[in-house]
């Protein structure tokens, strides 16, 4: 900055305007200007005026650098905002998931560990197993006494006292030997046995259904037939 | 830039200080000062100073420019957080509204399709319905047989085995006509007709109890009686 | 800013380098500045150039002042957000307290006012007590015959149709006099009374069980004894 410094003398500096457009980088203009200035300036006013130029420089430059330090706290307070939010939304989408279940069971009725909830359009077993599993659900699979008294009254009240619902349990695969919906071999059957004989389709009744004519007896039927259903959803 | 640019004298130039205070557009002052300095500088040494001048102020033009693009960004981030806060807040007021008649039907009790809450606070028929009305339910009115049993068990336990209560039916407006809360014809009805003959009040008696005395029978009753109350609250 | 500026001189100005860097204050060099050149500038050319870099330092501490007034701003802008986000997890944690009840109650099964969980594990009354306490609950305490009935039926479908469950009933403190989990005396009882006539059990026996094997009567028992337990939930 003193006397010492080396002269730069730029290619371009003859032309007598804007010498240091190549030269110069922008970035850190300061050093070349010093040692440029200190050579060529003879009077001390321009010495001074340049002086005076760096400091103004150098304070803008610090104004701005804290400008910039105030702009990444900026950026990361809103950064944090952002991580806040994806904290809310995935909390959010927990309660929505646990909600849904919730107005499952608000809407069709909820007994010990699932949810049953009615759907009287008339489909084929396929069609309704699939809309269930659609829902999150299944076809309802009464295992208890219990179960099956308080699906044959819901269906009662819901549906209507002479109808049929599909059940999740077919012999598609082996005749006679009753599956769920998982393929497991049904435990609690609750077939209609004392006016007639059910199951009596063999091959070509390969469904059960629940018949609130019958006060919640099972018969089999044709799964192509279109019955009305009940989705269960297990609690969790 | 060069000697060819025209010179601009402002009027206040002879005063000799602030030269340019009003003709300087402060927006773009760079043409001017070009302008008027290729004019009037005589020395080389002041040219340069103020090409410098010029490259210092080009410089934090740039870097303001630099920072106003980043401002903008920040911008934008505060709106995109501002937009995600938004939605945010519109899922929660569907929860909060969800989870609301869920916790009436925690507090009451949820029969097929509806969930009823008590209020042992004895009012007036128009009393109780307006408050019904203002939790965004109105007076429980039973629809069948098992629904009037579960509304009597309910009451029966939760204000008393000797009570009455209000139910949202009514014939104000034709003797004899018994309507529900929006006017239309109740179908079924529980009149105490073994010991007594309901409705027996005529014109006196336009509103509907249900007495858990008479285990959930109906009577007809003065509207200006102060009785307790059930609110319905139907599941959508 | 005219000839009547009183002269500033700086101590180190002789140096002829850095003249102000201890006189200038940082936050407003302008006033300073114009004092001192107001007496030392000769030339007309270099007083000019003086007020150029006064105009530019100006236009650009403008420009600086607008950034910052759009940085307080973006400022209040974050802080504003911040707010929301605080309010939207108040509401947030409001509706995950009263999901959790939900939860509860989804899971086991309500009754008015109240639901109960099952817990199968066996362990001393002490200890699921405490159990139910972590969780927000305590230890079933049936008030009434309906109740006593629910939780019958409750335990004999979850944990089974022979078992124990603890009530939150003791007789620790006095000998034959049974306190709920406040310490108050418990008024509905229903102790098994036809086949042997509990409770039985003097000092040795201070805590009492439901039994589903004599369809919901209650025993006294040893506390150290391990059995299943219920706890309770109040809905408020």
């Amino acid at each position: 900055m003193g006397d010492t410094t080396v002269c730069i003398r730029p290619a371009n500096r003859a032309e007598g305007r804007e010498p240091f457009s190549g030269a110069v980088s922008k970035k850190d203009p300061h050093s070349t200007f010093q040692a440029y200035f200190s050579c060529n300036m003879e009077t001390k006013g321009l010495r001074m005026a340049f002086y005076l130029l760096l400091m103004v420089h150098s304070s803008l430059q610090q104004t701005f650098s804290e400008n910039r330090n105030n702009k990444t706290e900026l950026d990361s307070a809103v950064e944090e905002l952002q991580k806040q939010i994806n904290n809310i939304v995935q909390e959010l989408d927990l309660l929505k998931e646990q909600q849904a279940l919730q107005t499952v069971c608000l809407r069709g009725i909820k007994v010990l560990g699932k949810c049953f909830l009615a759907d009287p359009v008339k489909k084929t077993f396929h069609s309704a197993s699939d809309d269930c599993i659609a829902k999150g659900g299944s076809l309802s699979t009464p295992l208890t006494w219990e179960e099956n008294d308080q699906l044959y009254n819901y269906v009662r009240q819901s549906i209507g006292s002479e109808e049929h619902i599909w059940l999740g349990i077919n012999d598609m695969i082996t005749d006679g030997q009753w599956v769920d919906n998982s393929g497991l071999n049904v435990r609690f059957k609750n077939w209609e046995t004392e006016i007639t004989l059910q199951p009596d389709g063999g091959h070509s009744q390969n469904c059960a259904v629940l018949s609130t004519t019958a006060k919640g007896k099972w018969f089999d039927e044709s799964c192509r037939a279109e019955k009305a259903s009940v989705c269960e959803f297990n609690i969790v």
